[in-house]
């Protein structure tokens, strides 16, 4: 079925407070979830609203989302025990803040707890002419290469760059599978693909609950496991724990630059546009249509739904809309 | 054969001067070298100088490594035509010395050309307490994931945290082979792994000549190339054009933060200590005998030869030693 923008925003919003979220976090979640299904990540929207409501359930009331420690060009955030998805909104836009006065910012966030598409909150800096990374440091279930327990979280990353248009968004996991996956596969009592996960014997498991019990694996080997070691590195910046045990006290990390402390006069932006331009048109291998700018497709998806103005709508599955309706009885 | 740490330095230093490089550049090159050899890494150690004597051996003389552009937490660097391997030290030094005011910085540096173990760069600013980052834009060899055209770089990239002991350090490059390897299968008559390289036509190959002539693959899939592109974006911040098409006009990046920032008083090099001994301690998979933390072979590896003292020594391969005496004839 097809919910207009606002109607969903307003059905996410009705969720996350009748579960306990504030409403000024759950504005910036419903925003969110319903901006990844323009996006074309039914995945990452408003079917996320059960399993947010059921985290929701079993947490005491959250706090203020605070600015702690403050420089000129560094803020540390306590996120209150609120969720990544509001405190990422909150952070990135502290980091641009300053990095407005100084050319560079870092912020960390802890106290806090799952995050969307980290796609979203860059996205925000790029479109200010600045380039935004946020990596995080989550719940572990991953193990580090030649291991078999899980130590680091599935530690995803995005770094937006500014061009003269649209930004060039690079967003991704770094471990073999996700949580949300897992579930997925286990909810539909399906299988996962081969070298995925090992389970709590350290053997090689297809079996979506033996994984999410034993361990994802990193994606790509050895170098994967690098990055997602130096993704953790960053998130422990906030404050957070080496291995975070519980589904709470993750360690967000953001940094951003505005490239025109190198190349003022919208330089830099000129030459993303150059690249973005000459990836566009190269030719492709055989059997491939088209090369890919990262972030494109995206952004293009949401502008094509964007384009029927107080008309646009989102696409939501049928039963998972059936199963929004149930957490509101 | 075995060479004293001293007289292998004073060998490599020889062979630069000699192919036109400064002497203030050729102590850093072969300081660089040498201590390679002492990591472990014979490969991107003295049996470099023959390829740097063929590329010198065609370049006018270099100017001056001069910075030309400053902030209080950022620098842009003019390399004078310099070997990145000088420059990048100058670049890193500056930015510590940025971060050590302003607890953040950058540096960017243009107009230099081969780099080496990305790992020496970013390992001074670490053994001062900070966290230091180095991305390379180089020489396009390398087809975006789906592409068959060079247009990338192999782009390397380091990071290394600070600990109270030894620094964690992740380094690679994101290239599925290196030019480097490519030359040696080459040289040696060896065809290369599968699926690392595509010829002109964007065939798959495995001769080390055709992939020469065509394009490396990204390691990685389309998460790697994602990766390679960031590096390519963030190194472009030089002023180096979007692609590299001679072995010249490199675009060199440098972040380094002080974590003191967020966690102050060697909270946080604590924290990275015992996340590398959690590590060091985690249970190995079958058939691993032990689960690695980046980096720490190489640092053993340093410091074993170094117990020596003024006695230590690095191996050099006897044909590698032939051919540098040849280059001194």
């Amino acid at each position: 079925m097809q919910l207009a923008v606002a109607e969903a925003t307003d059905l996410a919003v009705r969720v996350l407070t009748r579960y306990g979220m504030s409403e000024y976090c759950a504005k910036m979640v419903a925003e969110h979830l319903v901006d990844a299904a323009l996006c074309g990540h039914e995945f990452s929207s408003l079917a996320r609203l059960p399993i947010l409501a059921a985290l929701l359930r079993n947490r005491p009331p959250a706090g203020e989302i605070r600015v702690v420690r403050e420089t000129e060009n560094s803020a540390l955030i306590d996120g209150g025990d609120n969720i990544a998805y509001a405190v990422s909104v909150v952070a990135i836009d502290k980091a641009i803040e300053l990095c407005r006065k100084s050319g560079i910012a870092i912020v960390s966030a802890n106290n806090t707890w799952f995050s969307g598409r980290l796609a979203y909150y860059v996205e925000r800096a790029a479109r200010q002419g600045f380039i935004g990374m946020n990596t995080v440091h989550g719940t572990a279930r991953t193990a580090p290469f030649g291991g078999m327990e899980a130590l680091l979280g599935t530690n995803p990353f995005a770094i937006a760059f500014p061009s003269e248009d649209e930004p060039v968004i690079i967003d991704m996991s770094t471990s073999a599978t996700t949580h949300g996956a897992a579930n997925l596969a286990k909810a539909k009592g399906e299988t996962l693909p081969e070298g995925l996960a090992v389970d709590s014997n350290g053997r090689p498991t297809v079996d979506p609950d033996a994984a999410l019990k034993g361990a994802f694996l990193t994606w790509g080997g050895h170098r994967g496991y690098g990055i997602s070691l130096a993704l953790q590195l960053l998130g422990m910046l906030a404050g957070s724990e080496p291995v975070v045990k519980d589904d709470s006290h993750f360690g967000l990390f953001f940094l951003v630059i505005d490239p025109g402390l190198m190349m003022p006069g919208g330089q830099y932006q000129a030459r993303v546009s150059e690249l973005k331009k000459i990836i566009a048109s190269t030719r492709p291998a055989a059997g491939v249509k088209k090369v890919r700018v990262p972030g494109e497709r995206s952004l293009r998806h949401r502008r094509r739904a964007l384009a029927a103005g107080a008309a646009a709508v989102i696409n939501v599955d049928d039963k998972v809309y059936s199963r929004i309706r149930e957490l509101l009885v």
